[in-house]
């Protein structure tokens, strides 16, 4: 007879072959922990803002199970998913540190989204389930409160690093090693450790080092204006900027819906005490040029953020100066280069000069450990299993190749697919079935931000095209506000198939009033779920063809 | 009154403000314990081999309360100055690591020195002194059994670093950075440090690039004779180029002294199990250019060393081919840059292909941690007083920033000069008395070996210049065997002085002849200081000048 809750298992729905939308699931028979609810960004170059998220289907069928959903660090690829996940799975509670609590509160009330459950851990937290209790491991990251987490199973350790880096000088507090250490003295089952700098040679750069550079950036150019942008969430690297303005006697002013957040957050917990230092729009047109700093978003070339508009001269507040000084506080993320490149070009034409990250000035580092790093943290866990995490292939397969250096063994390290499944017991670990996982397009925009809908995957497009069906719903009375708009690339033209795509409009209008007629409560997910089911099979009968069915629901609230 | 043993002093008598010459002495009222006994090698270009070692008068005077020298690893730099020390001073017991342990016991096996008080410690080794208990730390360094040691004080835990890097993908076993956070934890009352890279930012490669890159070169020169020159002492290294030639079927040959031990070392103890790759030098010959490797000194430039010689045509059994691939599997120790480059140009003037350490080509790597191996140390071990050691000033004082960005106080952190102390309770740290700490020079060779002995001090002799005094001293007969050979350079000239250089030649064998008269037993230091003492008002009297004395004794037996 099968011991109950004698095996552990590991699986991602999201995380695994990609770079963003983590969630990582750790299961005994009876609970279920969740770590993280990300999104992911396609990366191609859209218009209009577009999420991946998991699918979340293994969640929905094992609601009761679920104990909570733990957040390592407040980064969009490990909580942007938390809004859909709430809305589609009954989620007991959140628990979350202190940043990413603010993080999320403010994505919540942004979507009119009532949750009351959520808990702030820290270093010292302990939580004890009927069979698994949980601690946390401070590390340093890209933005405060980062954490990896550790849980005592019925079949050992298994810790899930979250996104770190050893930054032995950190502006924040120092990452605890010796807890790690403790707790690879203690015996660590299985290490899933992140990925992401798993290509990248030696050990990342201290933030401190970023900071020296700063400082330099401004006691070179004291009399031009400083626009600078970098990552909103990189909350330290911000409230050194704001340390800098004031010893060099600048106002700040902001730009960007993120920084704003950001601003709000490091102030709320005390990061940045100095609230007079910043100025409205308004008040910093009449603040000389060098008394005055933009921070801004859009260091990553997104062409919505405040610095593409700047760089295009169509924003509403800043127009550029011929001696302005525009610093990248950042380093491209790959695919971002194109956009980065072309807003560089922009700022050159108008006579601007651009400071980036390079060799000689540190103006950006890393947050994600480089293989000296990894090394240290699979010395110090001294893990009996590795599964690399939080990367593309060639990234957690290099990791495989960096544990194997550090003596754990080749088939002890198990590289998965999201879905795939690690069973561990005490006296052994091997793969298990496999889960459902995929992806789910959003259009995570709230009405009226919609300049057009663009939903990619080129891949799939190149044989039978997409069509995308737009729905607007009224959530409240339940019903559709419009026939369902209808479009298609790569598929059928849609001017010369007019009644084709007529008939598909009203297939669509018949499977949402089937689904609410016979569900008492909506959920997004299940309708467009549906509205695949049905409209797949019709549409090759009519045509022979299999298109992407790319439902994108309007909610009107 | 003043409490026994309360307070626990620490203070170099070698090793601070230079790289070389190491010994540290920590010390309560009853008991001293003595770590390393280096010799320091001149940086100038020398004809001859000579050695700098410490000035050890205070242990002479404190003979009684040694318990014992620790050995760190056995580089020269540790372990060179032993036969001197053992010559002058009375020490119980010698306690080292097992590649230490070989390399001391050959040492004095060559210069005939009976010493059976030798116990070879490992990691698990604990010992017990009336006022002190002593303990070690496995680290990684550039020659296999390279130790931290921990010293429980009465004052708290002392810890010295030995000479580290943390390579995280080691050729032998792994740093014991468990350890390290353990004695951290329990709290480290001051860290003394090594120094040597503190200028140097990042993280070491790994000895595990190196041997990929050695193995590159195999691969890539499988028709030419390879020639590797590396550091004798990298008992790892040369263990992983064995490996490498039995893969590509080479027989090797050695060429220099060192070279020669560190092979039987390796082979004693199991590093390297295959004995018959080794051939002598007439086999060599007859083996084809392509089946054969040469493994040699001589990697630093040195005048002697077999590739010395081999690159300038004056090797007995070795002539260069035009094809040969001459391998620098080492990085020039600063100083020696000018000897490798004649070395290397003499070589290409051969027709030589050279390869060397570079960018591209990881053929070295240091055994020394750089600034973020450094903080790593430091974190492990939250040192509240940290006594930077190992290294010029410049280096102490980069590392006292680095000890500062690790969150200890400035206040905390002494860089003292060879001599300087710190006295250490329970509740303060503060600065000591001075004790008496200074450079001798030897003449280390035996007889024969020497060409012509040069000493020089060039600061000072840029003033009243220098005077060597040798003596050939007859130890048993305790008599001299020729008159004092005297003479000078930017004293006096020789030739025109007949008379004066004829006085103090006299004078010098009188002081000779008074300390034997009144010593019963010999002793070299002794004999040394007792004719600068006379020499020195007795020259300045003749002459008004005030020259570097400096006697050479030539012991035969």
């Amino acid at each position: 007879m099968k011991e109950k809750n004698k095996t552990t298992s590991v699986f991602a729905l999201g995380g695994l072959g990609e770079v963003g939308k983590n969630m990582y699931i750790i299961k005994t028979d009876d609970e279920i922990i969740v770590l993280d609810a990300g999104v992911m960004f396609p990366q191609n170059d859209l218009l209009g803002v577009d999420y991946v998220i998991q699918d979340v289907s293994y969640l929905k069928e094992n609601e009761s199970k679920i104990v909570g959903l733990f957040i390592t660090h407040g980064h969009e690829d490990h909580i942007g998913g938390i809004p859909f996940l709430l809305g589609s799975v009954e989620i007991p509670k959140i628990f979350t540190s202190k940043i990413a609590a603010d993080l999320i509160q403010k994505k919540l009330v942004d979507r009119d989204i009532k949750y009351e459950n959520v808990e702030v851990f820290d270093e010292n937290s302990h939580f004890k389930f009927k069979t698994m209790e949980v601690e946390f491991i401070r590390t340093s990251h890209s933005i405060p409160d980062s954490y990896a987490i550790a849980i005592h199973t019925p079949a050992g350790i298994i810790v899930e690093t979250g996104d770190f880096k050893f930054d032995l000088t950190p502006i924040g507090p120092m990452s605890d090693i010796h807890k790690m250490a403790r707790l690879g003295e203690q015996g660590v089952k299985l290490l899933m450790s992140e990925s992401t700098n798993a290509l990248s040679e030696g050990f990342s750069k201290s933030e401190s080092c970023v900071d020296e550079s700063i400082s330099a950036i401004f006691s070179r150019y004291t009399a031009n204006r400083l626009i600078v942008a970098t990552f909103a969430s990189n909350i330290y690297r911000i409230k050194h900027i704001v340390e800098t303005c004031r010893e060099h006697g600048r106002k700040i002013v902001t730009f960007g819906r993120s920084m704003e957040s950001a601003k709000e957050i490091a102030i709320k917990n005390n990061l940045i005490t100095d609230k007079t230092i910043f100025v409205e729009p308004n008040e910093a047109k009449n603040i000389k040029k060098n008394e005055i700093c933009i921070l801004c978003t859009g260091s990553q070339g997104e062409a919505l953020a405040a610095l593409s508009r700047i760089a295009a001269g169509t924003h509403k507040q800043i127009t550029l100066m011929p001696d302005d000084i525009v610093v990248f506080s950042s380093n491209p993320i790959p695919g971002n280069a194109v956009g980065i490149n072309r807003i560089i070009n922009k700022l050159y034409l108008k006579g601007v000069k651009v400071v980036t990250n390079s060799e000689i000035t540190d103006i950006h580092t890393s947050g994600h450990a480089k293989q000296e790093e990894l090394k240290l943290m699979l010395r110090l866990m001294k893990p009996e299993y590795v599964m690399p995490i939080h990367g593309e292939y060639r990234m957690l397969k290099e990791h495989k190749k960096l544990a194997m250096a550090c003596d754990v063994k080749e088939e002890n390290i198990f590289i998965l697919k999201n879905g795939e499944s690690l069973d561990l017991t005490k006296h052994e670990v091997k793969q298990g079935k496999t889960y459902q996982a995929g992806d789910i397009y959003v259009d995570g925009s709230r009405i009226g931000d919609v300049g057009s809908v663009v939903l990619k995957d080129r891949k799939l497009m190149s044989k039978d095209g997409i069509l995308v069906a737009i729905l607007n719903i009224d959530t409240n009375k339940k019903e559709l506000l419009l026939h369902p708009n209808v479009t298609t690339r790569g598929f059928i033209l849609v001017n010369e198939n007019a009644n084709l795509i007529l008939s598909i409009s009203k297939r669509i209008e018949s499977t949402v009033k089937k689904y609410f007629a016979s569900n008492a409560k909506y959920n997004y997910l299940d309708l467009k779920n549906q509205i695949i089911l049905d409209l797949n099979p019709y549409i090759v009968e009519l045509t022979g063809r299999r298109p992407i069915i790319l439902p994108v629901i309007m909610e009107i609230k």
